[in-house]
């Protein structure tokens, strides 16, 4: 199989699996024991509170560990608004479920909640931001890069002006921690979303920055774990696992960006010369070096993620999230998209693990399955489907 | 080293990880893909959801899978309650942290909460709830077996009760699930919340059991995994680890509960001949077969800990979470002990994998440990200690 949805989930690192397996295996004391099991715990999961901090240059004591990404933005959001009854919270139309959930039932719960609008390469304008701030606003959250077709926000400018107007900032990282170097005190950002599973590490498992000083109401309550923000018996193995992976990320980041880089411009080159009727949609330089996001006209993006899967590929249409909820992707809609545009979309998410011969081996593949696909389309007279071969 | 502190938390059985292993390695699609590997990790999960179901005689579709016992709790209580504005939810005082917090905080957002008590055994009396049950109330939740003292409430009573005021019931379960045989549908249980960790599966996984029909408010959105009710990609390995140990628990049960309940009785029988001044707290018949809780007069149970552990044996003054929030046993304070039988109390918890052995040397070492304490323990006068040896 060639793997190529690495935003819905990544294999495990080699090196991450191994310095799990002692604390799946001897290691299972729980970290809130005060003997031998329960401090071994407990010191493995401030290793890894260390690795995961220096990522993104935060000190371990501002990295909250969550269940995943999902938790970490439902955390972000509610816990600040819960801090700040009746006021404002403004994000964007092209934002994971993850925060556009959380928000939706903020409003029901008596917060107003400001959408921003994007251009059609998924860019927010930071000056609609600027504009919609208001002495309500307690939060700002906009993701870092878009899951579905890449396009990474203006985040520095964007924090600049939460801060000037005194209002806090949380972006959704998920995609982006471990693909693109992220420095949060450079950035001025206030809060982060990271997920383990998006950087070769294990699922179930992720963490939420926020900057000291910062307080913020918990989510789940109990046992007062996580200096009390976050109660639950640690998941000891794959909190190691996601610090090891972050410390991986760290000690390869440049070369992983130029090996996924690399692999996604060739596709998309391919992809150019040798399949008629293409698009590329998302931003062409402000882009997470790992995804390509392309349009098919006369396609169906589902039809062709079956066939790829025939072929032995892997891929998605957008977000595998959406999956559950059975619409149309938000995020392409929000850019102006037709339904025909959105229909015919196909992500394609490179890793470390992925080679040149697969990816020339997906173009060719792909080429047959859209030729046989654009044959019987009932858009086939419409667009006029000519291939060079 | 002897590990007596299973309550805390289990080692993961050797048949659990062997499952668990493809998904942390060539496994490692996201459920939510509608890819080959999407469709193996969405139908692993699908496997694992009937086998916990199983454990309890629920159906598949009323298991919704959590991060753990925390979570499961946590969304029980805030799940109802949020669908009964301004009601009132009846606990007790003996309860996990990991409700009695979300109850605090859901009384500091208008909702009562009326804690029921207990006696010196630590056991709640069904009357008690049935006088305490008013038309506001919209929710019970009693733990079954306590994480302290091992006291197993009268589950199928008070249930009983609820039921005749159309008043839902939930009970933390945690430390009961493959403990002691527990039939949802016989027992008539609304929710009820389990732990893998406890039940030899790895940490970080649990459930929440909702009888079809009950309808709750998620806790996390995003996504809309777990029909909506826990968004989050999928922690697939641990779920499936989770799926596992909940069969070995089943196939294995009375085995399990004859071995554990004959180490604790030797536990407790040859303290009982070699220490002098030592009393067995909890209930003597309503009990978890695996725990045994002991006061040891004149000893500091925290220096009885450290003690142990330098012998080589890993043992609990009683909850592992409390230790978080270093405060004296709330559940013991309940049973009306002093602040001095508080202090020298012991928890241990025997496991599948402990062995008689392991059992007596446990007490040749503590009968040391407690002669040494007690030596230069500043109740000497008080108790004059004796030992027949």
């Amino acid at each position: 199989m060639i793997y190529l949805d690495n935003a819905a989930s990544t294999k495990i690192h080699d090196d991450v699996l191994d310095v799990m397996l002692p604390y799946l295996k001897e290691q299972y004391g729980n970290p809130s024991s005060i003997h031998r099991y329960g401090r071994l715990a407990h010191k493995a999961i401030e290793k890894a509170r260390k690795q995961i901090a220096l990522l993104i240059n935060a000190d371990p004591s501002e990295i909250l560990i969550t269940s995943g990404g999902t938790e970490s933005n439902n955390t972000a959001l509610n816990g600040i608004a819960m801090k700040n009854p009746s006021s404002k919270i403004i994000t964007s139309l092209i934002e994971h479920d993850a925060i556009l959930e959380p928000c939706k039932k903020l409003s029901k719960n008596g917060f107003d909640i400001d959408y921003i609008s994007v251009d059609s390469f998924g860019m927010i304008n930071p000056v609609d931001i600027e504009n919609t701030i208001s002495e309500k606003t307690c939060l700002v959250s906009i993701m870092f890069g878009n899951n579905e077709v890449g396009t990474i926000q203006p985040i520095s400018e964007i924090a600049k002006i939460c801060s000037k107007h005194n209002v806090l900032f949380h972006t959704d990282a998920v995609q982006a921690v471990g693909k693109v170097p992220i420095n949060v005190k450079e950035l001025g950002i206030d809060l982060l979303s990271i997920s383990s599973h998006k950087l070769y590490g294990p699922k179930g498992i992720g963490a939420l920055y926020i900057k000291n000083g910062i307080s913020i109401d918990p989510v789940i309550l109990g046992g007062g774990q996580e200096h009390g923000l976050r109660s639950g018996t640690e998941n000891v193995a794959n909190i190691v696992g996601f610090g090891k992976a972050c410390e991986i990320a760290q000690n390869n980041l440049s070369e992983n960006i130029s090996h996924t880089k690399k692999l996604r411009d060739i596709l998309v080159k391919k992809i150019f010369n040798e399949i008629p009727k293409v698009t590329l949609n998302g931003h062409s330089k402000s882009r997470l070096p790992n995804n390509a996001h392309f349009t098919f006209l006369g396609v169906n993006g589902e039809d062709l993620i079956i066939k790829l899967d025939e072929y032995g590929i892997a891929a998605s249409t957008g977000s595998a999230c959406s999956v559950n909820t059975q619409k149309a992707s938000h995020v392409l809609e929000s850019m102006g998209f037709s339904l025909e545009q959105i229909t015919g979309s196909l992500r394609l998410t490179m890793g470390i693990f992925n080679d040149e011969k697969e990816i020339e081996q997906t173009v060719d593949s792909l080429k047959e399955i859209i030729q046989e696909l654009r044959s019987v389309s009932p858009f086939k007279e419409k667009y006029s489907f000519t291939f060079d071969n």
